[in-house]
């Protein structure tokens, strides 16, 4: 086996957020569904921003969020995705590196500009998401490094990659080669709608490709098209070895082979912005994995890091992860 | 007399703020003067970037702030000042124009990048600026527009402005334009450093041109040459129409011709980043004089508006001020 270099390999959209608050009255005006993701085109993320208030440029991107969660806990972390170089290419790439991410996936020298994520912040700190992929479009099997794969315990790959017509053959270049250097594959489905989407072929993929599952419950019922949680919790057991399942402030449930684990939410002062919610309960999670923590313990890790990331602005952490979870480690 | 259309035109270096945090160790490594403002050439820029954590993007420069907040209040504002036509030029553009600032400066279609401002914050909330002025060295005498001038109740100029070289010209103007149109004129100035480079101008300008002067303690006593706060106050009474010293905690002394006034400073739960505080109280205490207000409630405006921004990340308002000073307007 290929020596292990990095705890979490994640292959993503790499993507930089703009984010701004808006009344509940835009998004209905502009049709948008809350809480939801929505790929748009070049002319409307130019109408839409022209529309928006001022805005907070970070770097984002679901699987980008997760892994600079896992090195802000002290995991060893990778990345790839593809950039253009560009301001905000050069900006995504300082954010993963400076966060202590190795990441070195060549930019795009030509076709469209890095991605960016229009966010609406409403005051009840629900966030709802319109991408543009831009150069996303332009990540290929060739990106996918499979010396890099092999020295990873585990690929973490987000279902929004399902969208940019290319990135699937990645995906699944990705996944294989794990498997092949006896690796770990994670999978988020990302959210309702990508599942709607990708519905056969998700299924397909969780049930051959994916070890450890993330998925929100309207995603996992999504999924298995049933209207209750339990059904769909139901469903995937046995299916994956581990399905985590965030249900937001009912907390989550662990399944893992014949355990089922119930965790609560970890209580927050205030609830200021969801953006990122889900990709840093992922940081959490697997990097208690990488360190052989109990699942029970790996779901706490997740609420904590999910709870820090909502008390704040952007979906990257404020604050170092490793010092939030130095107890809870040792406590578990 | 022309008729007003702005409150408040500012003119001041147009600057998109990256903003990091950054332990007190990383000022020492580097000989930051922590609490200062540093001119950088774009080789450093990018060599202190490169050693930044990650980071975020938000439009800033001084009077930009400052006009940003009174438009939050709910004034009319205007600003001039000189980006490039790239990524960051748009950003700080769109933000403007979202937040309800008139903003109609053309770009430079060449030349150095839109400026940039990269900030460390320390966790005592101090914030550290090292600022890579771009296209701001291309603003020049013909990009102050007389009729926008006349047109404005109050031209609001920051002291920065001294560093770009052919912007004096066009601060000149902007002050002449001003007063032969019978408006009043208003200075920040600035940084501590800013006024060691240009004191004896600065002077000049304070006696001959600046009806509102806003100043912190060290710039005061820069300014003056003097090493207490109380001799810098008795110097630069009857110097000005209105001197706002602002103290920090300490809060403020406004000097209003024989008028003293003492203003505490607005109580916050959590100093997180002080970057804007001096020009979100330029908001609040220029928004009270063009509604009319006693210096008195202009001071605790300043006071309000700058507490609300130290509060959070960033130099630009997160709620609507308007809301905020609501009670204080009718009260006072």
């Amino acid at each position: 086996m290929t020596e292990k270099q990095f705890d979490v390999l994640g292959i993503g959209n790499a993507i930089v957020d703009v984010l701004s608050r808006a009344e509940e009255s835009f998004l209905v005006e502009q049709r948008l569904d809350k809480g939801a993701m929505r790929l748009i085109e070049a002319g409307e993320a130019e109408r839409l921003y022209g529309l928006m208030g001022p805005g907070i440029e970070m770097s984002g991107g679901s699987a980008g969020n997760t892994l600079h969660g896992i090195a802000s806990l002290g995991g060893k972390a990778a990345f790839i995705g593809k950039v253009r170089d560009d301001t905000l290419g050069q900006i995504f790439r300082h954010d993963m590196q400076a966060a202590g991410v190795h990441f070195t996936s060549q930019p795009a020298t030509d076709g469209p500009p890095t991605a960016r994520c229009l966010i609406l912040v409403t005051p009840d700190g629900q966030r709802t998401m319109n991408t543009y992929l831009g150069a996303c479009v332009e990540l290929t099997p060739e990106d996918v490094d499979p010396v890099l794969v092999a020295a990873s315990a585990f690929t973490y790959l987000e279902g929004y990659l399902w969208d940019p017509p290319q990135a699937k053959a990645a995906f699944l270049k990705a996944a294989n080669t794990a498997h092949e250097a006896g690796r770990k594959v994670a999978l988020s489905l990302s959210d309702s709608f990508c599942v709607e989407r990708h519905r056969r072929e998700f299924r397909a993929l969780v049930e051959k490709h994916v070890d450890v599952l993330f998925a929100n419950e309207d995603e996992i019922k999504s999924l298995f098209e049933v209207s209750s949680f339990d059904d769909a919790l139901q469903a995937i057991r046995g299916q994956v070895e581990i399905a985590a399942l965030t249900r937001s402030e009912k907390g989550a449930v662990i399944v893992a082979g014949p355990e089922v684990h119930v965790i609560d939410a970890e209580p927050v002062d205030k609830l200021v912005d969801t953006t990122g919610a889900g990709d840093l309960y992922a940081s959490g999670f697997l990097y208690g994995l990488t360190r052989g923590l109990p699942v029970a313990v790996c779901g706490t890790l997740g609420a904590v890091a999910a709870a820090e990331i909502i008390s704040h602005f952007g979906a990257r952490p404020e604050v170092s992860l490793a010092e939030l979870i130095a107890d809870k480690v040792h406590s578990g």
